[in-house]
């Protein structure tokens, strides 16, 4: 995880052989370092294939996840293990270096009243078998602490800290995202602050999901705050626009946040590497 | 509506006779040109008690609410003018100049799908009532654009005034929030441009709901614009550190965003009133 | 003095047939729609070249100066108003629209003291004349505000409103740049907001006078209240890569602050042009 | 050199018995960790009665200057020598920690060609020979980049850090100043990047040198930076809204900047001192 890399959204949302096929040239044709799949759905992955595709392009890969709620870890752990470790085979057996996203629940998983110490005892458990799951397949588990909305567990850099220090675990690290930390964090860098000591891997997505640089996030800062600590992560561009219906209602999309795929890609790509490489980053 | 106020859930969520008698005085004491009422619960409140507190500390008032859900205008538009003839009502007898909020719907109503012809038509609908009723009362009546997951009708002061000229009442005016531009709008300034000629009312609100100048909002980039177009209508401070349990939910909050009352009387609202001097809005 | 245009210090500072022949095609090849031409020895222009040049690519053109020292208008009216007549009937002769730049004194101007009343009479004496000259050509005629080490008669977008007003023509315009309001206005937009009753020209540059985009001007500020004063003249992106010694001391040039040509017109232009076309204003 | 502070220029730029009694109590008042004496003239200050006038209010004092055009260390390093010498026998006379500023060179210092070898050799040589005589007096010493108008010689953090380097000497620290740094830095944040191993002491200026918080410095992202770097140095505020003449064309001071001593002490101080918190600097 290191370089930048794009989130496949922006070819597929399903990631079977015809899915992969598209992607990975289309992601190596924009000299992309890695791409971040999501695992929406092992059983539809050719891991193989993706396996063939990714060496024959050069082509590093992560791959991200939110639990379904039937196996939301706060309320059913062993459940969340089992799809966690059902998702990390499936990373292993693609040749990808890592598993991450809402890992500890769902994206829209909402009770309505503060986070409890037994749904956070349900997660560190889970947290806990699935890092060791991912230890013994040689891969880096990560947890990404999402907006309000969202969900109710992990919203900032700070919580995500306090949660993998709760676990205990040396090899789950912090997955930041500019989209949440624009609603979550004091200051575009205080998130980054706050994680430093676990982030290797930041979700670049603009404040409304739609181009990067036509939003609110203040990209100098947080490129800034980036290079300041350090950061040899992954740098994975992010934008939705082009959701099925399935994920559509936890990511609240009812409109194209990006007039086109070509806005994202010949505007909003310049805009996020040329400041990432002022800033030395790559 | 002009001037500086700020939002009572600063000193009550609950509009009845101790609500308004300890907030009344106290936003006097802070030298507020204006409080903001949420209208929870019309039939908590004591017209009469609050007319007489607001004009002997010589304060003027503006109503807000969100439907409930029984209520929603896209599905119960007669529910929905109903719900807000009442509260229009109340807001005249109370001596308030105007209603606005998500007056159109609900406070978390999501289809999980994009809005359809049939809501935006049973939406127009209710409005138009309301807006002939508030005539007749002497107030203004506004609709306020939240962010995608508070809400899948309106979300940025585009599509705001889409619906004003879809409805073809000249008292509807549009109420901005900074919060949710946050999080919509392409460029802190983008809302205001798009809803300028109807624009009459803004939340003043940080990026996390904490305390204003604190998060990331670019507080000169908004008030600029407001200057620029020549805004003269109300700003109101709102910071939601103190929420009941029945709005929990579909405002998303479950920790505390600033550490104390204090922090945001004693350090947001000088921010957020120099800052409104520089620019000459206040 | 519309659309979006560019310096022609790019290409060249010495504008005679080579530098014209070298610089009209590139500056039509990156698409622009105006060029900014630096009068600075009016002896080495061949105008009807120049004029063949712009209609052959349709190509229009401003051009801008400061005074030699011998004609600061300041303490030499005369000599001023000699200087500006000959460089607008250059500029008539080329076939550009309007004079504009330090019109009103020299770059690196500066007594050591607040200005006078005595050097503000002689300089509106001078304005007076040149706007007179202007108006019977057929020009427009422009003041530009430059930062306090530049020059320590106009600094600010107010102070040329001020001044405007004192010479009381109506074909004077103000002429901002955003590299001189990052030093001297208070927040990017409010040099914007003086000015804007008579805001037709924009010099677009970055605080470091390098590459538009890696510096620490906010676009986003700035172009947001262009476009809520309906602001409808030039953009003239500027980038100062390229200086003889002669201009070199009054503009404090001693390192180059872009790594090439290259990296502003490939990297600055598009960032510019983007955000322009983002809020409308291109 | 560590906490929160203020340039004595905001009571006085003379100091003398009068200056040092009238500014010590009232910046005590205000809370102030430390002052910046400006040692303009040696020969006025009363090193004991300093002194005993900072142990008696328990503040803490660091000294600045910029060299007379007569002892510039360009061209004349025995002269420069000879005057940090007496500067810091001063400073340590008063009981101050540090000798810093334009120790290099002149405000306003300016050749109209870019800096020579030979001018690098003569400064190289007279700030060893003063970092030696300082560290005989248990004092730290600071140089200060300030904006190309200022001077020819050092404008940025990396060269503040290439001259460091090319003297050897291991108690010369870098000393930054964000008015001078949004002139000549790529992004707020990369002279504090760019400077960060020697870096021990900041200027907390405006970008008009005026209120801060009015202008258009990005302080989030200052501030972030400095967290992230781990900075533990001085923060200084400093505005000029006070200057005698003599120094008032070198730094280009024609206009008061700031309305009155109040506006910079009772809006601008608090708001860096709130914001300073809020990143845990202070």
């Amino acid at each position: 995880m290191e370089g930048f890399g794009v989130h496949t959204s922006m070819w597929t949302m399903h990631w079977d052989r015809d899915g992969a096929a598209r992607t990975i040239p289309a992601a190596a044709s924009y000299g992309m370092d890695f791409i971040e799949i999501a695992l929406l759905n092992t059983a539809t992955v050719d891991a193989a294939h993706t396996r063939a595709l990714l060496e024959q392009h050069d082509m590093r890969a992560v791959c991200s996840l939110g639990l379904p709620q039937e196996s939301w870890a706060s309320v059913n752990p062993d459940g969340a293990i089992g799809h966690l470790k059902d998702a990390l085979d499936k990373t292993a057996e693609m040749g990808a270096e890592a598993l991450s996203g809402v890992t500890y629940g769902g994206i829209g998983e909402r009770t309505g009243v503060s986070p409890t110490d037994a749904e956070y005892d349900n997660i560190a458990r889970a947290l806990e078998a699935a890092a060791k799951h991912a230890k013994a397949r040689g891969l880096a588990f990560g947890i990404e602490p999402v907006n309000r909305y969202e969900n109710h567990l992990l919203n900032t850099g700070w919580q995500a800290k306090w949660l993998i220090e709760k676990v205990g675990a040396d090899n789950i690290f912090i997955h930041l995202d500019t989209y949440h930390m624009n609603i979550e964090e004091k200051g575009a860098a205080n998130g980054i602050l706050d994680a430093r000591d676990h982030l290797r891997y930041i979700h670049l997505s603009e404040s409304d999901r739609g181009t990067p640089g036509e939003g609110t996030c203040d990209w100098d800062e947080i490129y800034a705050t980036l290079a300041a600590i350090g950061f040899k992560g992954g740098l994975a561009m992010e934008s939705f626009i082009n959701m099925p219906p399935e994920v559509a209602y936890g990511l609240a999309i009812w409109r194209p946040v990006a007039p086109s795929f070509e806005a994202v890609m010949d505007k909003g790509l310049p805009f996020l590497r040329n400041k990432a490489q002022q800033y030395r980053l790559i």
